[in-house]
């Protein structure tokens, strides 16, 4: 299940890019994530794999002979989205990291040639990498479930389900979009607060407009409808991670849910970063899957195996960052709301998928699955608002002196990730951002 | 917002094509709704138009210079689904039905050149008409809201917001499929109902399959995202309308509902019949929105208008026939389960599309809006099995003999759906079938 430590994660590889060869990078040697952008007047999307500050050209490099490892992967990679190389699964990320490695790796001998291919990042449009079908979304964080529940469910916060699978819902796919697109604070109905507001109910701006901070893995190789996935082969199913902010109106969420689950609180606007990092790019920072505790009944068999016991969870150190409109004209630093580790989810995006298709779902190319807000034991670490401010009731406090009970017009909310380990290189996974806007 | 009725709808128009002329046709020519089929071993689907028992197959009449009027569509009209053509929205289906019905009518004078371009529609595979984007499902039947809310809340069975706006959810995309496509009983966990399965849950067989009888609505033209859509403005974004059959696994859904709602126990499969019926074609059918009691708070402005109210909804009588595999062995009939009427829905088609895009949330062309369970004032026109037998309590007593709680293997379930009024031709919808087939 887990990729083996090969070469393309040695530490002290390097890139004849600079720029990939310096401590504070996101994107060394060692990562080479997938990305699709658009560049100068060009608005079809191009494949792009991020080296430092730079991003290689896929199509250009291949089309310059510089990639003949690929030449089975020549049509997919001139598309404008990943799909097509997706549908082959594991075996062309394999292919892609170990052929673009040896390419960018220093005294690879085709320096200059290759050097026509990039394109500085900062000039390029990051676009959503591939064509979503269906965006599930999870809700696997106990410490999530237990700061959201103590709100509504005081006497049993962690709902009976929780410990037996990993619960989720379907989200919305036509409004997930990439990094830097405005999210426009949506209105729609509250719980009415009077019999006025009972009488002609309005769709009012929410007032509790919310980040969740989130980690998306893309599907590569789908499964046919009426079949499952089982959980040592979950794995060869997911081609490559994202961070994915999944913006909610708590107020619009509170009133709708009842029966069935949010909905407009939630398909107003997800956002996605543009960089997808492959499952063989994590092989180092797989870690155990979270040990049970004598409070949890045991796993079920479909759930786990020793493979996945042993390595099923990614250790991913998350944050968020904000920077109001005043903290920008103060010239102050976007401040650091969260820090949760993602390996301390209860449930895996492995156990994700195999619950997902237990019941014979087709899962296909494209789709994203998301973990639901990382939260950590402590409520400093949790992946949103409505836990960090116990639903608005504890505003978080600026150093611009403001304080916040929700995300207010202006605001550019941040989400960072990074994989560190000893004797290992780190990478991240770049930005997810998106600034807060009124509505019409 | 209601299109007008013109001589498409004189219910003394007749057809060259004597089958679309029996008093028994879904499919007179005052219907022509639009699907896309396959034929012989091409596996490419084409667009075509329902007459009687034949099709017309769109691109050879176009080819053949029979619909010139289309001219400007002809690119849309080759496709092997509807999307293209959908963007157009109403504008090309009230072109397309006025060509097709000159070109149908009795004495068109091109019979000869046009029998070329039908097909029997015995012949064809039928395909989902559209590639649909998400798909949502709501739930509007407050008979339904009340029958199910008294098993799990008999002191508040209809919900606080059930009165104030349609409650929707997120259904799954991947697993909506033509009518025929057998429904693979799926596996889950249910509630568990001693120590010994809470301490391995297991993934069995659902003992509690059921059908859900709705009406969909597939989008047309789409809208941006950050946009709404004004009520006398949603009915130009619909396109057709279908049945939905909502393959429902109750104890799946009783375990994993709470608090995101349903989620395998529905994304293992939702079928829908193959044909769209335009909206042109229900403008004889629509009659005013269902009227608020005393019991109902005031309608939000955004959910109603002058013209809503007055015909917003739309009549078409429904049914639900079931034949077991001891039925067709003893050479019985399939059996009515239920009979509800579609305008007694709470809430309209165009009410569910301007709440669905009153937060910003774009809809796609070939999106999905399903009007979730159609049930009637009275238990025996419910539109769900929970409802007909209490939840598997008062089971199904069928002419074969045999009785059923939910549905067995072998069981064959048909949705239909017709509109009639006095004056006019009806019009029905087709079929929209399933089997039910073992799991693995």
């Amino acid at each position: 299940m887990s990729e083996a430590i090969d070469h393309t994660h040695n530490p002290r590889a390097r890139s004849w890019v600079q720029s990939a060869n310096s401590p504070n990078t996101e994107f060394p040697i060692q990562n080479l994530p997938l990305g699709v952008f658009e560049h100068g007047q060009s608005p079809k999307g191009r494949i792009g794999v991020a080296i430092g500050d730079q991003v290689l050209d896929i199509a250009a490099a291949l089309d310059k002979g510089l990639l003949p490892e690929l030449a089975e992967f020549k049509a997919e990679l001139h598309m404008s989205a990943l799909n097509a190389l997706m549908t082959h699964g594991r075996r062309a990320t394999r292919a892609l990291r170990h052929a673009v490695f040896g390419l960018l790796q220093e005294g690879s001998g085709h320096e200059a040639l290759a050097l026509t291919c990039l394109l500085p990042m900062r000039e390029l449009r990051m676009q959503v990498p591939a064509h979503i079908g269906d965006f599930t979304d999870f809700f696997t964080s106990i410490h999530h479930a237990r700061r959201t529940g103590e709100l509504s469910r005081p006497d049993m916060p962690v709902a009976a389900n929780f410990r037996h699978m990993p619960i989720g819902y379907h989200g919305r796919a036509s409004s997930v979009v990439q990094s830097g697109v405005p999210c426009i604070r949506p209105r729609g109905q509250a719980t009415p607060s009077s019999a006025a507001a009972v009488a002609a109910q309005e769709y009012l701006p929410t007032q509790a407009l919310d980040f969740e901070l989130e980690v998306g893995c893309l599907i590569g190789k789908g499964n046919a409808l009426g079949s499952t996935v089982p959980i040592d082969e979950a794995e060869d199913h997911m081609f490559g991670l994202c961070l994915v902010n999944d913006w909610s109106a708590r107020d619009i969420q509170g009133w709708e849910s009842y029966p069935l689950g949010p909905f407009l609180a939630k398909s107003f606007m997800t956002t996605v970063s543009p960089w997808l990092v492959t499952l063989e790019a994590l092989a180092p920072f797989r870690v155990a899957a979270p040990a049970r505790t004598p409070e949890d009944p045991p796993l079920p068999p479909v759930l786990t195996s020793a493979k996945h016991a042993a390595v099923g969870a990614i250790s991913i150190s998350l944050e968020v960052l904000l920077q109001t409109a005043v903290m920008r004209e103060q010239g102050l630093e976007p401040v650091v709301l969260t820090s949760p580790q993602f390996s301390e989810q209860y449930w895996t995006l492995t156990q994700m998928l195999t619950h997902h298709a237990s019941n014979g779902c087709n899962l296909r190319t494209g789709d994203l699955l998301s973990s639901g807000t990382v939260s950590g034991v402590e409520r400093e670490n949790s992946g949103c608002m409505v836990e960090l401010t116990t639903l608005g009731k504890e505003p978080l406090r600026l150093p611009s002196g403001e304080t916040r009970p929700f995300l207010e017009d202006g605001d550019v909310v941040w989400l960072r990730g990074v994989c560190r380990r000893d004797g290992y290189q780190s990478i991240g996974f770049g930005e997810c951002m998106g600034q807060i806007k009124e509505g019409r």
